[in-house]
């Protein structure tokens, strides 16, 4: 089988996270450039792992005729200018979230996509996670009716430096974000309006960098179910990702991936071990078939799993979020 | 040791079972006498019960100088005007929830029971249930922190008849009131903001009725905890009742109470039994100790665990979701 | 409806709470007299509990005719002669576990009953509790298909006083013997060999008691089922109390009953509440269910849910494991 | 970092996922050459993996001086010999389970492995599961206390073919040898006594192959802790894999590792998704942590994880089941 030649842009922890994944698990992909400002840091990184080329310039990747495919993993100003260079240059272009924090920006760039008919896929790999997957194909499979209440708990074990959670986005875009795509995936229906909730309870210094750490976000859908997440930057006991989706014929729900399947039984109760504290932990299976499936999407000239609109929904809704935040009320979303 | 003499006003479902529950397990209390308007509809019931009087006439109760205090659980339009003359007869109070739907009616009540310094105790028995008595005692004694999020789940495993849902008060002052009250129970703290939303998703009907049966609140706490309650009036799969507080040091919840604790494995998986289908059996235990707590503030002199300022808050939260749903937007609560 | 009028034969811990239970629960029983040989000790907590007539020598309750049934809850020792004596006495008889220790004593016991036609129900109340009466009409039902593994856990919080362990049979006939009742009880089939191992690991003096503390015994059944007991005198974490029956299409297990569904979440991890830890909470549901079910046989003349026979097998099962951890070596019971 | 080369001898289905595994997760180990009796077949599988020769004579890697270590998975029946030939050329071992079914033939190849100082690793990867890791080293921390009862449930989700259960040296030395190997690591104490029953229950052919389907086996430990295993060949609701260790400060359990961590629930009850199937699955991380730390052994000469010793007691063990089985007795094992 021939392998699907890539090109990796912007390696810092995520790109390199993934360029790590595919070399251990995707037979069939080769990543043979990165590119990134600090090409320097690299280089050792690169050579280990077998890419032939580092490159400053990400346009070295998108000139060469042999590339494939981009896997787009810099910081999120750069996405929206990247996809619509990789889309002229006719590559398959997988991205990391958020697209953009500018609706505008993520047309133009959408716009592109569906020009150069190129495949383009977002980085939600919650939706990948076995758990999540089954949730949504039981919810699909009508096993629980009707879908009335949509529930998401996703809180952080720390909050991260305050220096990204000022460049961040603020909460709602940079980590509920996957939560309101979660809420899409799961319920399979557009959010009509949001009202959001938030306090600082974590750290004073996240007040100061204009930002909040706790929130409670309802959610309502064009088909008439509610929902409601809940987020805090920092839960001692562990990265707490659950879900619930409660419908007329019973409910679907995703617990905690735990660290191990221990019990220890003694004086103090009965205690099970924590969750993951890690979300690359958490996630690495998702990781990795997010991946596939991107590859799958090209090599099968099929649909990707997570397409441009669902790169776009979760920003208007998190835009929203914000501005219901700040003005003390709901907002309704109109497409 | 000397028994509490009691008379019972009302002895519809939950009057009768108040009186079997103390019968069968409330040693130093006796039911002296019991008033219904269908008094001839009680009277083997009642004589069974070994409860030695019948009236039409909850006054008839009032006269009798032997009654220490009555517990009324005649229909909520009643209860107010009942509080009042039961203070002015010097009963000590146990009223079942809600006190009103009518703010000004119930300050009139609580002004007549502070005058005649009775004990007034109101029937919200979950603060009696041995799990969320547990919850409430370890976030009271620090060990999960500062409180950040409260979730409350709290859905019914089938709606009541439209009869009575028309007379309810509406789902947040019938259902999410005992909500309500958990909510201010765990954080300790008043509610200054609330935000519902809500669908009828169950039954048709029910709109008719002018209420909706599927609800998501939010709440902002005085001590700037946030919050939400989730309603239903229909979980298939039995009566789904649980609470978490998330903190800064951890968290506390409390799980369904399950019909047994077998487990059944096989090749559709591993399947637990559903939760207890009832609240009386659900809240068994609870019942009896809210008794027994509303006799020892009368033998004791000390106030009551749930005090009338308890019966007053959630009706006005209540309200506050009521208007929040017709307004669609946050309300604050002024105090 | 006459209420079954009863006498007690033994009021110590087990013979009170007996009463207790049916003052609190049973209506329909009347515990007219009870019988102790330390009489005077009983009389302030017979009268409290409206009991008639306090004696010290058990005859007196088997003359009066107006007794219809008694309760043997006095020492092991005293068992078959109370049950003959009370069968000749036309009383039916409820009569705590063990029947005797002396295989020839109870069979002349039995005998006595079947000649006088009364009813004989042994007190193994675990087959009363919800739980594992659910999983007993589980696998009758089928739903496990054939069983092939039986697996019980018995552990007690702590172990009884030394002196009590003296003359309790041993570990087998004292506290082993409710497992063998609940293996019959399961399977359906009557034990065929027995292989038993065990240790003193608790408490040195139990030892020198001419006792063991911590056991394994496996059994093999007539049906070709194999199964398991282990039982400690002492489990830190509480009452432990579990089983597992594998079959050919899957299995049934009853895990624990909690104090309180509650669950603490910190960085030491996800903490249950332990087991409830005394045998009278565990079991207070089976302890009512036992007596209803007893008097129910009386009322309706219908074969008790636990027979002489039921009674009987334990002991010979008990006294198997005996032998076989006293030579080293299975031992075969023949029939 | 220099790479461990490695031969691969016998690249039947485990031999195979050992390669697959090390390829994908242990950078350095480089799995130069295979050898197997069926060469042709396995061609286009090392030409993909990238494995450079191969051979149908295991020699031909023998010879080879560049390689560091071998990997024994081929038929039982080589193994003792193949450690023999493999000491002397001076290579590392890895070589699965179990050694051999002949106890004179295991100490041969021990002893060589001794005389050549090479490093010797058995394949029981089960103890290199996080869970089972995370309780054995709690049990080794002093949590639980004192050790007395050791529970393990192993029960596969189907037969193996008939043809395999022939040649498999029955199910004592086939499958239970893996809990016998648990048990050791567990409890750190040697096996002073075993007791073995069992039965056909899950397949008459397997009764007609000589060998069993459904064991109990009780085991004591010089120490004085008393624990037992069961087993079955067939449970339709997955593979079955828990141990319990309790002792006199509490008990450690490890639980099965589910497929997902979802709950559905219904009407039907709360039905959590079934164990993992298939030991591949649930053993992964297990499988890739073993050869690490073989290679860790070679790479830093310290002594490997499960020892020569460690593969000679549970065949030992095995056999002595086999012997108790065979004569319906306990047999001790003398040293």
């Amino acid at each position: 089988m021939k392998k699907i030649k890539v090109g990796l842009i912007g390696a810092g922890r995520i790109g390199r996270f993934h360029a790590e994944t595919i070399k251990a698990n995707v037979d069939f992909v080769e990543i043979k450039s990165v590119a990134d400002i600090f090409a320097e840091n690299i280089k050792d990184w690169a050579e280990n792992l077998g890419i032939k080329n580092v490159y400053k310039d990400a346009n070295e990747i998108l000139e060469d005729k042999e590339i494939d495919a981009v896997l787009i993993c810099s910081s999120t100003d750069t996405h929206s200018q990247l996809i619509i260079d990789s889309a002229k240059a006719g590559k398959h272009i997988f991205c990391e979230k958020p697209i953009d924090f500018d609706l505008n920006r993520i047309h133009k760039a959408l716009d592109e996509v569906e020009k150069a008919n190129v495949k383009l896929q977002i980085g939600f790999q919650r939706r990948f996670d076995p758990s999540f997957k089954r949730a949504h194909d039981i919810i699909r499979a009508g096993k629980i009716g009707e879908p009335h209440i949509l529930k998401i708990t996703s809180r952080d074990p720390s909050p991260p430096p305050i220096e990204y959670i000022k460049v961040s986005g603020g909460i709602f875009l940079d980590m509920t974000i996957h939560d309101f795509d979660m809420a899409r995936f799961l319920i399979g229906s557009e959010v009509a309006e949001v009202f959001a909730t938030g306090e600082v309870r974590v750290d004073p210094e996240i007040k100061k960098a204009g930002d909040i750490d706790t929130a409670i976000v309802t959610l309502k859908f064009s088909d008439g179910t509610i929902g409601v997440i809940d987020n805090s930057r920092k839960a001692v006991y562990g990265y707490d990702q659950r879900v619930e989706v409660f419908g007329s014929k019973g409910s679907i729900a995703v617990n905690n991936d735990h660290l191990t399947n221990t019990v220890l039984s003694n004086e103090d109760g009965i205690i099970s071990h924590n969750p993951k504290n890690f979300f690359m932990d958490r996630y690495k299976d998702a990781y990795i078939a997010e991946i596939k499936a991107f590859c799958d999407s090209i090599l099968n000239n099929i649909k990707p799993l997570v397409t441009g609109k669902d790169g776009l929904e979760p920003v208007i809704i998190g835009l929203a979020a914000k501005k219901s935040l700040a003005e003390g009320k709901p907002i309704k979303i109109e497409r």
